[in-house]
């Protein structure tokens, strides 16, 4: 065994919290069209409305519980919250799509790594102890042939994927499903309902390039998932080992964490030893799709010095990776020569890493980005494996001072062009943006990415709308990525607390996912998405009525919401009982409420005209019937 | 010595954690037009900017460090910050504005508490032992005066508040001051700067009524500040125990504790026992405002019977609170009977304390609210003391599915109505608004507000944008904030994670604050106030140059910044490095872009034309230099 123990022993095994269901809950699948597209969601089960509250009494009805019906949840965790799947990292998810891919006819199966740095992996005995040991070779498409999603789609066909997708974000789909069948677990459910979001819909999207759907064929693992401003609000979490931190371990850890709480992509911006080998582990681990930004590697492969990268070098990288299973790669192909003296009057000059590396390459050898002028090269290659853009952001601000600046916008009209070129070649393409920008110039970021990049997603990286609060930028750049995501943009790159100060650790990742949960979640309210709202109106209503296990249960991180109710209430009777720690139980608005609420239920219609009119009404009654709906508790 | 251990004994005093000032910042004051106007700023040094880099080395100068000038920001933090005052909280603050109410020869000293209540506390020899002795007695209006900010600056009159304000807001003002003269411990500078808010501007618009300056004149303590949407936004803290909860010792510390951090007004809720008590603690302790909801204690009077409240003990109250201090007062007088029946369909009914409490009064009564009917009695009250309105919305939506329903906006309505009334007796108004409100509906609970209430400051608890975060409601809710902060909403009235679920502690109301610091902040740069972006600046030119300890201390937070920041590098070293643990020594963008930087700076305009037209140029001649600015660490 290696001695170092950051690094994964043969029996390590997921966290156990990182595999529980989630309280109350438990995986569901609602069938496809064929056995084999069975698209998971999680399933919230609520306790009835009890006795005397709530909408039961209020109808004069018995005074008897009544029943709420479960809210299903999109679910980003894998069969890591399944109790009937077996977990063993050592092994992998199940190839999910593996078949789809080979039905498709359409790709070969290699020999091994095509790529010279991956074929030196594979034979440096080592590696032996820490490598993951995979079974199944590689596919790459059969010479001439474009394997691409959007080429697909161009063409009029819906994939398996495509039709994964449009059930996976019709909530409201779900939401009826529910009234009408209660389900056994593992089972699927739903075939009647109507879609909100069909398979054709995807389609469509997905051929004029305005959502995409991240799927390298070397990653059947991964559960198709959609990108697109008409559909649910994404979000991505960053993990990655710096050449000071974490090890392999604690980045799959990361991952499936990541996972857990809502993280819909998460990007590998490893920049440490041995990037090759934590990717494969977390590739074949990982549910959802896995970005990366390949300079980094590259960089590392010329001991970091960016004068000495070479476009031989990078292509070699892209080819190992895309024969890894990567989903997307940022390529900061917008850095143009002309552009880079736009930076020198800035507060903080290129503050992206790729962005930097290519600004410096680019100076240092005179010439334009090998990034840019290969960049037919680069979509020959990405389209061999299905492995989407994600146009880097290398000029975008690091600050508040240098928002919206012409070296930004000069990038972001570069985009626009090279998404083009990726288009004329059946690539999928979202465009990453900001980043740092103050409220007022968010909009103008979403409009001129719509003109330029002619409606191809967008992906920002909050933005932060204040420099002022190191440690708490999760918040600064979740107001700015709940406002562009309302706006129109498809995925929103998490900020966590330690942005600018240090590498996030397992809490920082779940506070990350949490604020931009939030902000994704508050933009699918804004845009009106169909059935985002039916998870507030349950957990309000579970709220209104006390029912304080649902409340919990129905809430993001129902383990921090229990933790600090039980902080001030820790008797396990608190927690059905109809007050709470704010008020106490003398004294509490909602109790209060519920009295009003059923008094002025009673009156109807003639009882508001009567109000509207100022007459006195029998108020001794009222009294006489005690005024209280609840005895003291 | 009272046993309850909660209570405070004599010779309790702040913590310590309290009263440090924040690191690198001193109190200075800013000199008015006479000596006892000074108001208070914290001076935040810098370090110099290392040789080598930053705009030093860009300019060709010699390589010499380049100073940085002390940023200065507004101080909410009172005496505690100041080691030139001596805190001791059994004898409360300086009462500073004494002079300045005096002087106007309008009001005259009591011979005690008029309120029947607040005698019955005073002779209360029981309570002796955990009562404030205030030896100073309470001051009222001579009879048929007004003493409202308001009533003066209708007349013209710029009062000492006015002037302090004025200097107070002036953020550009004193960065201009900085640059000017270097400042010694405690002194006062800055008298020949020109001011952008000038105190003739503060008398117009608290004249015409969209600004307020919460000033009772028995809270001479306080240090002035004003709340108007032509202002820096302000946020409140809400402190209080309840039932089930902390003593006085807890309450004051909480109010310490939330002005350090930033908190403009503090709201005490409290609704346990020793109401009176505390509140004369957290009064006579307090720089900052203090805002009430006096029904909360009204209801203590009557043991929490919401039907056994009376216009009389209601009023009684109203004077009590008046004469100890309280420099706002929440009043729901616009839970009108005819709006009640308006809630019977919402999810969450009433949520508003206050507004549950009224309606159900009007029910069981069935009579129109005495808040409404004896509106003009209470105006009377409040301009004798200068007491400003918070009309509070007992009618919001406590639920996404609530939001902007027609008995909120019947209410708003009420409240333009009520605030009418009130400015014809000179007192002056705030509007209290939601709440719970998805992103789309929030500028037109702004707009309505402005239109409805002629332009009254509104003041908003957040509006939480989703419902399905409990855990996480400050960021939910921050959103909301920043966005109507930039709308126009003068205060926001913070919301800590524990809202919904419990009461907040101090960790809690730290939280609290920072996320609406945030907001607020984020709103100022957005609406453009002048200077509010001196602070970003200062931090991200900092950022650039790696100077961490001047990144951790011009920070909201210095304290977590730095202990972020240490958790990947501990060692005292790190905080010099030109690199951070996100990227190791090797690969930082920072590092990289002042390479950049540099170099296109010293090509100058006749360089980007010569790149524009695709020229080659001496690349080799860069790479000869070494490429690198700094050498490896």
């Amino acid at each position: 065994m290696n001695a170092n123990p950051k690094f994964l022993n043969a029996t390590a095994q997921v966290d156990d919290a990182a595999v529980k269901p989630l309280p109350n809950s438990r995986k569901v699948y609602v069938a496809g069209s064929r056995p084999d597209i069975r698209v998971p969601m999680r399933e919230i089960s609520q306790s009835d409305t009890p006795v005397h509250s709530g909408a039961a009494s209020q109808r004069g009805a018995p005074a008897r519980a009544e029943p709420n019906p479960p809210v299903y949840v999109y679910d980003t965790s894998g069969p890591y919250t399944d109790p009937a799947k077996t977990i063993d990292i050592r092994r992998g998810l199940e190839p999910i799509r593996l078949r789809w891919i080979v039905e498709r006819n359409d790709t070969e199966e290699l020999a091994g790594p095509t790529s010279v740095y991956g074929r030196q992996r594979a034979d440096d005995t080592k590696l032996a102890h820490f490598r993951f040991h995979l079974v199944r070779k590689p596919r790459r498409a059969v010479s001439g042939r474009n394997v691409t999603q959007m080429h697909y789609a161009r063409r009029g066909i819906v994939t398996p994927e495509m039709e994964f997708v449009a059930i996976r974000e019709n909530q409201r789909r779900e939401a009826l499903a529910a009234l009408i069948t209660r389900q056994h677990p593992g089972e699927s459910f739903g075939a009647a309902i109507p879609n909100a979001i069909t398979p054709e819909f995807v389609r469509e999207e997905v051929a004029r390039g305005r959502a995409i759907i991240p799927a390298n064929l070397n990653h059947p693992e991964s559960e198709p998932m959609i990108i697109g401003r008409n559909f649910l609000v994404k979000i991505n979490a960053n993990i990655g080992n710096s050449a000071l931190s974490s090890g392999i371990q604690e980045e799959v850890e990361k991952m499936t964490w990541s996972i857990r709480w809502g993280g819909d992509t998460v990007m590998d911006l490893s920049t440490g030893k041995h990037i090759h080998e934590t990717r494969e582990w977390i590739v074949r681990n990982s549910p959802v799709p896995i970005g990366t930004v390949p300079i980094y590697q590259a960089l590392e492969k010329v001991d970091g010095k960016a004068e000495e990268l070479t476009w031989e070098i990078y292509r070699d990288t892209l080819i190992e990776q895309c024969e890894q299973g990567v989903d997307y790669f940022t390529v900061h192909a917008g850095v143009r020569l002309p552009f880079i003296p736009m930076t020198a009057k800035r507060m903080t000059g290129i503050v992206s890493r790729g962005g930097s590396i290519m600004a410096k390459w680019c100076l240092a050898h005179h010439r334009e980005s090998f990034l840019y002028t290969q960049f037919e090269e680069i979509c020959e290659i990405l389209k061999a494996y299905d492995v989407s853009f994600s146009l880097g952001d290398g000029l975008r601000p690091g600050s508040i001072y240098d928002a919206n600046d012409e070296a930004q916008i000069s990038e972001l009209k570069t985009l626009g062009e090279l998404t083009d070129i990726a288009w004329k070649h059946d690539v999928q393409v979202m465009i990453e943006g900001p980043g740092h920008v103050p409220m007022q110039l968010i909009k103008e970021n979403m409009d001129l990415q719509l003109k330029y990049c002619r409606e191809a997603p967008f992906y920002t990286l909050g933005p932060l709308t204040t420099d002022i609060a190191p440690g708490y930028d999760h918040i600064t750049s979740a107001i700015g990525a709940a406002m562009i995501g309302w706006f129109g943009t498809a995925m929103l790159c998490y900020v966590t607390p330690k942005e600018h100060l240090g590498l996030p650790d397992k809490d920082d990742v779940k506070d990350g996912i949490m604020a931009y949960k939030i902000a994704a979640h508050a933009a699918d309210l804004a845009k009106g998405h169909p059935g985002a709202q039916i998870r507030d109106n349950a957990l309000s209503k579970a709220r209104f009525e006390f029912r304080w296990e649902d409340q919990f249960n129905l809430g993001l991180d129902p383990d921090k919401a229990k933790q600090f109710h039980d902080e001030t209430l820790p008797q396990e009777g608190a927690k059905l009982a109809h007050f709470c720690s704010m008020c106490g139980p003398h004294f509490c608005s909602m109790k209060i409420t519920q009295d009003v609420r059923e008094y002025a239920e009673k009156q109807g219609v003639t009882e508001r005209e009567a109000l509207a009119k100022g007459m006195q009404e029998k108020a001794q009654e009222f009294k006489e019937q005690g005024g209280e709906l609840y005895s003291r508790v």
